[in-house]
């Protein structure tokens, strides 16, 4: 069966975004540094408290954000005086409303594509957050919609499919992600293609057997699709 | 033409949600008091601190509760101890994990109209806690799907009408905010109910013309819709 529907996955896909949290990261470091114990993690103890958050309060930058002022809290006792903790926010802030700027190739391979077939940006993530940067990316000139989920998993992809009205073996997913993008789409009988990325979330880290169609950008993604 | 599709607003028309605000609204002010002058207004600084947030961080409880820590830093001069702006996130934990307090009627009123309607849930809010209350409602029983959107607005409305293959005059929207659930409506051409409720958050705030169905409680809707 041919496909009809790509699902695009959006940060690290379409656009950069985990290079942000990355240099986020590096100014908590520096921020919180002076007001901790010398030998303590910083970066090891931001992500321990987002894990421990995940699961109340989901992804995106505004949890990103709470755990940046949780983890400063923890790891200096306390000390972390409350201007550091501002300036927390505002990194969380600027995050929020750094411009959005799309990966190489992305809007030509878009273009390219939309003649021959309907694609849905599927990503995880703020609502008002990626619905804006999908506006503002301009690519909703070329994309049927945008959905946000809460999680990529079996279900997500089913119901998607479903209210898409297209069979799993008309659909394919592109992601830079193959614990979200990849092996949930392959178990409901759907297609999928690999595009890492530069900096991979920790969480996000998961491994295949090596048989999934891995391209290095996505302008490799047309001809991919002429070959199957 | 009959109703085919009723959209419920969810906070504080399926579920109590304000009264939650209000009472943490209420903590904050306890919590920050002691570090501020005591003529500082706690209560309309997080109000216009929220607002001011709002067209960035968007709506929800993480939104409310960055608001709060930016709130308690700015009305406090920064003399706010990092320990008790722990407080505050643990508040705002707090109402995130809450469980789900269904309005009076609710339950029976949804199963008694299931047979005949189609029913969808259409809010506002954080995405995953959003679904995290309505999966856990067990309201997902009676209920086609839930829509967690950005904005109530004449844009998401009309596409929601179209995802669901329903004309405006078929669609019904029965919610507590006159601003989101019942003008937009209106301006599409659906049709809408008022239910308000105890506590009306001061951004929702908007006045309609007074010839707008209201109920005081949900239990009257089936009766009110076999009356049109």
């Amino acid at each position: 069966m041919g496909i009809r529907l790509i699902g695009l996955d959006a940060d690290d896909t379409l656009w950069h975004s985990e290079d942000g949290f990355h240099s986020v990261t590096g100014r908590f470091c520096d921020l919180v540094g002076p007001f901790a114990d010398g030998t303590a993690d910083l970066a090891h103890t931001l992500d321990s408290v987002e894990r421990r958050n995940m699961v109340l309060f989901g992804y995106g930058v505004k949890s990103f954000t709470l755990s940046m002022v949780e983890a400063a809290i923890e790891v200096t006792g306390g000390k972390v005086p409350a201007e550091t903790i501002q300036r927390l926010v505002d990194e969380g802030r600027t995050l929020l409303s750094r411009p959005v700027e799309l990966l190489a190739g992305v809007e030509e391979t878009l273009a390219a594509l939309a003649g021959s077939y309907r694609m849905v940006v599927i990503t995880k993530g703020d609502l008002m957050h990626q619905e804006q940067k999908f506006h503002g990316s301009g690519l909703d000139r070329h994309v049927e919609g945008i959905d946000v989920v809460s999680e990529k998993d079996v279900r997500t992809y089913s119901r998607l499919m479903s209210r898409y009205g297209v069979e799993p073996a008309a659909f394919l997913m592109v992601g830079n992600s193959v614990r979200s993008d990849v092996l949930p789409v392959l178990e409901v009988g759907g297609r999928a293609v690999h595009i890492p990325y530069e900096y991979l979330w920790s969480h996000e880290a998961a491994e295949h057997d090596g048989g999934v169609p891995t391209l290095t950008s996505i302008v490799e993604l047309p001809q991919w699709l002429s070959s199957v």
